[in-house]
This record gives C-alpha cells, sequence and structure tokens, in this order.
C-alpha cells in the first residue's frame, strides 16, 4: 500500500472505475463517467458544464451542424428551446429543410441494410427510384417538392421585400407551425416553430448553401424577395452584448460552429462556458475540429471559460448529454 | 400529408426523433436511440445484438484492447465476468499490468489539466517526476515497482517451468486475489482475479509487449521460467469448437480484436453475433479499424452473423452498452 | 507458382509493390502508388481522373474550405487559377481573408514548437500577446487592422449600393492586386487577384461567417452598402448549364463541398468528374466527410461519372496530386 | 508593410506559400512543405529527421503494423533492409505471411470496385469464391494453402526444437530467398529474405495472432517444434543497449509500435530520433495514436529527442517519406 503525497500533477480524486447496473439513470451513468479517464471524463466534465448552463442567468448560444435533423436530434433540440434553454440557434439550411418536412408530415427512413449484408442498396439505384441519400438516413425526392409547395403556399407570400435571414426563417417557422397544426401531423412542430413560439432567434449565415436556399433563389427570380447577407449580425451582435454570462454548445463544426464564435469578435467579453461534440479530427487544421483552445487564442472564449470537448457521434451525445444535465439541474 | 408505399429500400419504420426527459434511465435513452439515424442507430443495433448474447446459451469471446483498465473499464469488465457473461477474454499484457498495480493498491490519477488551461503539465516534467503518461491518465512509476515485487513474491514461485501464457495469467489473478484480500484494499479484485474465480481463460497472445512481459522476460533469466507461445492455440480452439452459439464482442481493436476474429479460422464454425466499439478509422486498411463486413469474407463471422459496429470511446460506449442490455436483459 | 484464372472480382493488375529511388519526379512516384493497395492507390486513381479535368473542355468547380491559404495552399491554386483550370472557385470568408494579408505585405507563422517540446507556447500566452492560433500556425492581430484598412481605403469605397458576394471579392481582388504592385510585396499577388486577372468568379456563400464579413457588415452599418445573399446563385447555375463536361475539385468539406455539388440540383445536369481530398470521417453523417456516392444517389453527380475521395491532409495531398497531374498533363 | 519584430513565439521563418510544378522530384515537393503549415510541416519535419536517421552511425528500430505489405509496401521496406537503413524489425505475423506468399509466386489483388459504383461486389459473395479481403486488396484463399506446403517443405524441416520466434522468422526468410530463387519468381525476394540476407533480426511479440501463428501452432501439435515468448526480448535489448545512437521509424501502431518503443524500458538510454506515420487518433486514448510526447514521459524518448508524427496513410507517406529522404541523403 503506497502512501502517495498528492502532487501538483494530479486531480486530487485517483481515477476509480465505472461501475453500471440495471435500471441506472443517465444521470447516474454520466456519474460514473467521472470516475473512469480518456473520452468518459470528457463527457462527464462537459455534463457538469451544460448543468451550469442551463441555469436562467447564462445566454446560450447553439451551433447546430449539418445532418443533426434528419439524424433524429430534432425533438431534443425543439425541446431545449421550448424550455428556455437556447437563446440564439445557428444552423444550416439543411437542417431547416428537413425539419420543415417532417412539420408538414414528410419522413425520413432507416436506410435498410439488413444484417446478413445481402442487400445494401446502390446508391444508383437510389437515384433510379428518387431516393436521396444521407448516410444511413433515406429521404424520397417528392419531399422537396411539397417542401417547395408550402414555401409557395405559406412562407413566401408574407414576405414581399428584402429580409434578414432570421426574419425569413421565423417566417418558416410561422409557417411550419400552422401547418402541423392544422394537419394535425404526430411528429412534433419542430426546431424552426418551438423558436417561433419562444422568440428565439434562428441564424443561418449559409442559407444559400441548402434546398431552402435554391427554393429562396428560385422565388427571388419572379418577385421582389431577397435575403441581406449582412443584417443579423447586428441582431446577434446586439444580443452577445447584452448577455451578463455567455455559453457556446457547439454540436458539429461548420459555419454554425465559427459563427457562434466569431460572434464574439465583435463584443468586448467572450464565452465564459463552452461545450462542443464533434467527430471532426483536430489535425485538419480546420475550423470545425479546433480545439476551444484554439478559440481561446482569438478571445472567442474568455481566458477563465470551462469547457470540455466530447468527441463521437453527436447522435449518442446530445441526448446523453442533455439527459444527464437535465435530471441533475432538476 | 403523402401516402406512402412501402419501398423495398427502406426499413419498414421511418425514423422518429429521440426524446429526452429528466431521470430516464440507460434503457430507455438506448431504445431513444432506435429511433434516430447516424451513429445512435448503430448503438441501438449493438445493444439489440448484445441483449441476445447475454443469453446463456451464447458463448461470448471477448476481446480488450490496450488502455480499458487504466481508463477505468475494470469493473464493468470484472462483472461481466462474474456474472457469467464472458467465457473468454482476450486482451494486452498492459491492461493487465494496471488491473494488478489496482489489485495491490495502486491508484490511477486523472491529469490535472485545470479547465482555464494555464497548467497543462509538460510531459518532460512528469519524466522528471516519474509520472507515466496514459493520454489523461497518469501514474506514478513506484507502482511498477511494487508490481515487480507482487510478481517475484506471490506469482512466479507458483511456477517453476515452461507454461502456457494462460496458466501464468491464472496464476497473476489468484495472486491478486489474495493480497487484495490480505491487504483489505478498497477497490475491487479486478479482471484477472474474477476470471480466476469463474475459471474463465484470459489470452494475452502479445504478452511480451508489456511491462508484465518484460518481467516475465527477466524472471525467465535467472529461472527455469519461460512462456510457450503457441500453447494457448489449442485451448481456444476447443473452446471455440464446443460452443453451440458463438459471440464475439471486440473492445478497441488490436491482437486482441483479431485473435478473436482469427479462432473460427481454426474450426468450420464462424462466429453468429459479433459486436465492435472502436474508434480506428476503416480506410487504414489495417485489421483494428476494419468493417465486420470484411470479417465475414474470411469465415470469421457466419454469413447470417449478426453484427454491429459502433464508432466512438469505448470509455464513453461499452459502460452504455452494458447498462442497456442488462437493464433489458432483466 | 499459381496459373489462376482472372476473376470477376479482380481488377486484371495484380498489386504490384511500390518502389521508390533517389529522385524520382512526383509523377513517378504517384505512378508507383498505382502499385499499392489502401489509401496510395486512391491517389493515384484521383491524380488519373485529375489530369483528364486538365483538359480544356472540363470545366472544373473547385471547392476550397477552410484553413488552406494560412496554412500554405495559396500559391497552388493561385497557379491554377492563372493556368486556367479553374473554372469557378467557391470558398471562404477566412481563406480570402487571409489570403488578402498576404497580399498587402502581411505574414503567417509556423508555431514555434521546439523539437524538445519544452516551450509549446500557451494559447492563453498567445492571447496576450494578441496573437491569432490556426492549428501550428499563428498570425499576429494587427493584420487584422492593417486588413480593415486596406478594405476602407481600397476596396468599400468602390462600392456604394447593394452588390452580389461575387461583385464585392471581385473589387477585393483587384484591390489586392493593384496594393500588392504598388508596395512591391515579394509574396505573390493570390488567390483574388488571379481569379480577378483571369475573370473566374469567387463564391463565398458564408461570407458573414469570417472577419472579412464582419468588417462588411461594420462598413454597411454607416453606408448603402450591402450584399445580396442569392444572388450568386443565377449566376452559378447559368455556368454549370453551359458546361459541356463538368469536374469538381474538393479540397475540404463545408460549405464550399456542399455548395459545388448542390449547383446540378438547378440544372438537369451533373459533374462527369470529381475529386475530393478530405480528412473529414464518413461516419459523422455529414456533408463534409460524406462519400461521392452519396452524392451520386442526390443526382450531384452523373451515375458515370469519374470519381476518388483520398482521405489525408490537403496541404500534403493537394500540392502531391498537382504536381503529379501537370507533370502528366505536359 | 509592417515592421514585425521577431517575437518568441514564432519560428523565424514565416510561413511561405508552397509552389509546384511539372517534373518537380520528390524531395523538392518537400521541401516546398516545409514553407507551409498544418500537416504538409510535419511531413517535411519527419523527413528532416528521418534524413538524419539514414546515417549510419543511427540504429534504427523500425515498427511495421499490419497491412502494409499486403498494401504494396514490401518493396520499400525490403530496399530499406538491404541497403542497411533497418537494424531491427517489429512487425506482425500477416506482414510475414503476405510476404511469403508473394516470395513463393502468389499474388495479392486490387479489388475490382468499378468507377461507376455498379459493381461493388459483397463480402458474402468473396465468401463463396474464396477470396480474403483486406480493404481494398484482394487475396484468393488458395495461397494460404500454398503457404503451408511452404512451411512444411521448406521451413519447419530445419527446426527441431523450442526456438525464438526471431529464429523460426530467419528460417522463413531464408527458404523464401531459396524458393524465389529456383523458381524465378519476377517480384522481389521481399522482407524477410532480405533480412535473412542482411543479417537484420525481425521481431513479431504477437505470431500467434495470424495465419503464420496457427501454421505454427498446428506443427508444434505432431512434432517437438514450439515458440519461447519471452527469448527474443535479451536480443532486442543488447542491440538498444549496443546502439550509440538509436532512432524509431513506427509506420502504423499496434504491437510493432508499442514493441519498439519499450524496448527502451530496458535499458538506461531511449530513442535520439523518433519519426511515426499514423492514421490512429490520439483520443482513442490507446497506444496506437499516442503521441510521442507521450512516450517521453515514460522515458521511451529521450527528452532531448527529435521527433515528428504524420497523420495520414502510411501507403502514402512511407514512399514519400523515404524517396525524400534517400533524395537528400545522396
Amino acid at each position: 500500500m503506497t502512501d502517495e503525497t498528492p502532487r501538483e500533477e494530479f486531480s486530487p480524486d485517483p481515477i476509480g472505475h465505472t461501475d453500471v447496473w440495471a435500471g441506472m439513470s443517465v444521470g447516474d451513468l454520466v456519474a460514473e463517467y467521472g470516475k473512469a479517464g480518456i473520452g468518459a471524463a470528457d463527457l462527464h466534465h462537459a455534463a457538469d458544464i451544460y448543468t451550469e448552463m442551463l441555469d436562467d442567468d447564462v445566454s446560450v448560444f447553439f451551433g447546430l451542424a449539418g445532418a443533426m435533423v434528419p439524424g433524429g436530434m430534432r425533438n431534443v433540440v425543439a425541446d431545449l428551446i421550448r424550455d428556455g434553454h437556447v437563446d440564439a440557434l445557428v444552423t444550416t439550411g439543411a437542417n431547416l429543410t428537413h425539419d420543415a418536412i417532417e412539420a408538414i408530415g414528410g419522413k425520413h427512413h432507416h436506410g435498410r441494410t439488413p444484417e446478413d449484408g445481402t442487400a445494401r442498396e446502390h446508391d444508383e439505384r437510389l437515384r433510379d427510384e428518387g431516393v436521396d441519400r444521407i448516410y444511413n438516413v433515406y429521404l424520397p425526392q417528392e419531399h422537396f417538392a411539397l417542401f417547395e409547395d408550402h414555401l409557395r403556399d405559406n412562407v413566401f407570400p408574407e414576405i414581399e421585400e428584402t429580409v434578414s435571414i432570421r426574419e425569413f426563417v421565423r417566417e418558416l417557422g410561422r409557417a411550419n407551425l400552422e401547418r402541423n397544426r392544422a394537419d394535425d401531423v404526430a411528429e412534433g412542430t419542430g426546431v424552426a416553430a418551438a423558436a417561433y413560439e419562444a422568440d428565439v432567434p434562428i441564424y443561418v449565415p449559409a442559407i444559400q448553401d441548402s434546398v431552402l436556399g435554391i427554393q429562396a433563389w428560385m422565388y427571388s427570380q419572379t418577385s421582389e424577395f431577397s435575403l441581406d447577407a449582412l443584417a443579423d449580425m447586428s441582431h446577434v451582435s446586439d444580443l452577445a452584448f447584452a448577455a451578463d454570462s455567455a455559453g457556446a454548445v457547439l454540436v458539429g463544426g461548420g459555419v454554425p460552429k465559427n459563427f457562434v464564435l466569431q460572434t464574439m469578435l465583435t463584443i468586448p467579453d467572450a464565452y465564459d462556458y463552452a461545450v462542443q461534440l464533434t467527430m471532426d479530427p483536430e489535425a485538419t487544421g480546420g475550423l470545425s475540429g479546433a480545439t476551444l483552445e484554439e478559440a481561446r487564442s482569438w478571445g472567442k472564449l474568455e481566458k477563465s471559460a470551462r469547457n470540455a470537448t466530447v468527441l463521437g457521434d453527436a447522435t449518442v451525445t446530445l441526448p446523453l448529454l442533455v439527459a444527464a444535465a437535465r435530471e441533475r439541474a432538476d
């Protein structure tokens, strides 16, 4: 038995060993992660920080990258918005496209890849059959036509001039909500509708880079409608300026991550909290995989900010993190 | 609302959207993953398969790679052994070294990397202070000396000739157990002791590639003791041959993964179930990251085998998988 | 010696073994890669396809993601533009910001991380000293102030209304060129200037998500200047429509990759050639790491298109690919 | 133009921008990488260090993991051995199995995956047709039978007792050489034969974890032949002890990497040089992806050692590194 003098290079608590049991709660599991090392320790740390961020005084800027809505994270995010845990959402046109498709009754599908591996469908065949693939999620192309109808019937008529992207998305949220209720669609109203109801702004800096953007462009060809690429920046900057305490939740990388972080370059302050869930490798040198420490060199995070990065698939880690933080915050 | 005719390329169930709530159990969470796509769907699928494998009739060959014991997975694995859910364990000398260090009262530590990032200790300094680092897990080097004493006092004296690696590790398990109880060490007895008690064989094909192997080699220099590199292969082959139904659990890659899989090249049958938890990229072309489909081309998996790969940190996914399968199996 | 009957599942040529020799050319090396398997085979395949794309009849849409200009790829891309091998460039505001900083005499720096590891500079210290870090590339913040001056003195005065992003970037290229020549800056004129001279359009769908975008926004606050988010989409769609044969070069993922690919959703045709250099993992489900086969399901690639993905750091693989294709095309 | 005072946190040389040209040599290309950042800078650094290691006074311990021989790297490694640039090779049974298959006239094949993607062969079909797949490399199973004949006819008869793994592999190298010459096989004699001729030891710590190991085990069932798992450790330790200056080249991770590094735990010294080519992610916590800085904490690298890690596919980076270092060393 050694009698160890505490050493400066160690945390005060030695590594324990994670226990699991039938029926344990997600909060229990994350507490057990705290005993372990490697990535489990990071997830525990992130849950600690996110639990603090659920506190009302923290303004949460939430970045939601690419395929999270078609990947099944729509309700997790919509519920956070509804419960007041998101103050600004930065996302992609793709997420909003797929969110609207579900709001009006469309469905994404699990790709059928039978366990015996004999029937892996080829992308050529999908093309022939009019099915778009997003990794293991399949979407029949007819939903894009129904989405176009929705925009032309319910969204564009309400806008007759150049607006900010935020204002355009707000109209989309309103229309999703109305259509969802009118048609009594069982699936939830979704992210844009929740943001509309809760008056939470959604920023989509790269909106033209999506089916939503293509539809907006097509409509702009025959109308006075257009989108101002710069108009939302004052809005998000003011929001950051007004925050007593600010936190960033970054699900995936890309433009949503960078835009959430760069907002702090427009004001004197920086984030006090940041949690990042990513599979992007740091070594690309790109922003998507960049550490939060790198963000500190730019002044996007306070030097004293609490931050954690969880490396792993966000469809796994986001529900885990949110369930644990909600259990703790209760 | 579209009236969709079912299509061959879709699973019958559309993608739903994962819901989370405060206090949900890990089994609830994994059930919710089943609604989602991308990696969450894989984890749900793996839990389904692993729940079937917990059935008594399936012989489970469990591969446990590198840093899982110092990373905190010692109890999860030891409890599975104790509860009869592991029929053969293939692991590394490193895992057994760290397992023994804990059994005799040593501790690993969380590296102190303060949240403000100012005090990241340098590896040079760790070297000066006699601390070995395994990613974010730190171990004072004096534990290796205590481990050497343990081997020389309690393990080697019981073996006086050339033995198989399995027999050597069995003695280690016995010694860990006795020493752990004699010293009343609070931390659990560990993996090797659990395997000794449950009479589960542990195979360590690359034992010389570890501190345990170095100690064995040093002792062999002054004694008749040695290890037969080939002797365990009949044992594991017989075990596989005798199995009515066989399943592989692969935590990480490396030799444990390959050895578990290649065992099926020595008998006419192959695995009926396989679950792999890995962060190794497939594109290296190496076995660690290879898909289980590749194993099928070699006849290591039955053509009809159920298999799933979960990409992510095993310190996160292993406890999650085990807790969910235990809840379901209950 | 076996007398093998050719089998359908094999390519006609067996795997050879790569030879290397002192003084071999990059073209020789890539030819040797063609003998090997795993990633070397992919790089050889990509070089074959890219050599065909250097043919004049192929319209090349080039996506250049995040950190490639600060990472040192500025001349490689600018020279391709100058030599007529790029018909449209889609990139980020960040790349254009760093391109302009170099054009007006600023310098990026290799971070000093001495080989003995003793002096790893901390991001907190970098913050104190006013140095921004991009992975291992460091930039003193004063260059951003000089960049702002450049925009205010040489770019914004030429634009007095709402313009498309492409038109704004064209003015930046012109100003970079003039300033670079006037100041006799040794470093090349760069990407935007080359595109200006060669009359190649640059599209920046997410321009607000960059320092360039922040500057544009600040200027818009006190002027009639603004940017139309949708105006470039007709331009790029027309360009794709007019192409006899179209090829995509995708360096990194993000918005540049998606925007290059989605352009084909606006016209009846699709890409005939595509080469992708990426480190983004497919398994995120995100578009950055998506395979080009997935793009085929959407109709972004022709079913018969030739395509290759090279997994690896683009600062290594882009110069390698370009040097080899230039040698072959000669 | 700024007049920058040199700062401590910068390297003295600013980042330049890589130029490429038709016909440039691989050495030219790597020199150009030295101007760039991100991974190109690492490759340049690694080439610098490896060029120094080609100096005769440095003893080179070379770790060669998994699929490198079937992947096409057989000649690159064999030529380094022949030219005196490898003093000890640590590799896997798999590499030696595939090396011998080629030495006696067998062939690996590029998998046929046509560019239009219509004919992706399924692993089930490969199984039916008796073809084993290693990522994109295919091998007909009959070659394993011919390999077994080779061992039984030419290798095992020469050994009648328990030997070290090194001695066994030396006999394999001799037999490959003789058989290759007798049959006049066009393909080179390979890695084991080159090591036999140059009297370079090959260590295979996990030999039982391979088809070569399975064959050895089967032969041991009916003979006095066996392999001593510990016997080579004195040999490699002595070699390290005798080295004036020692360098590690680590191609891939796994047991070869760990065994090369751990050798320094058995002597007072450590590596003076280390170059690592890997795609394994650091964040697994496993040794395969571990940084060389971590090795420094263990005393496996000298505190003053020069070391570089190149992240990328070794079938691409190994030939690139070797060609560049050979050109420079000339």
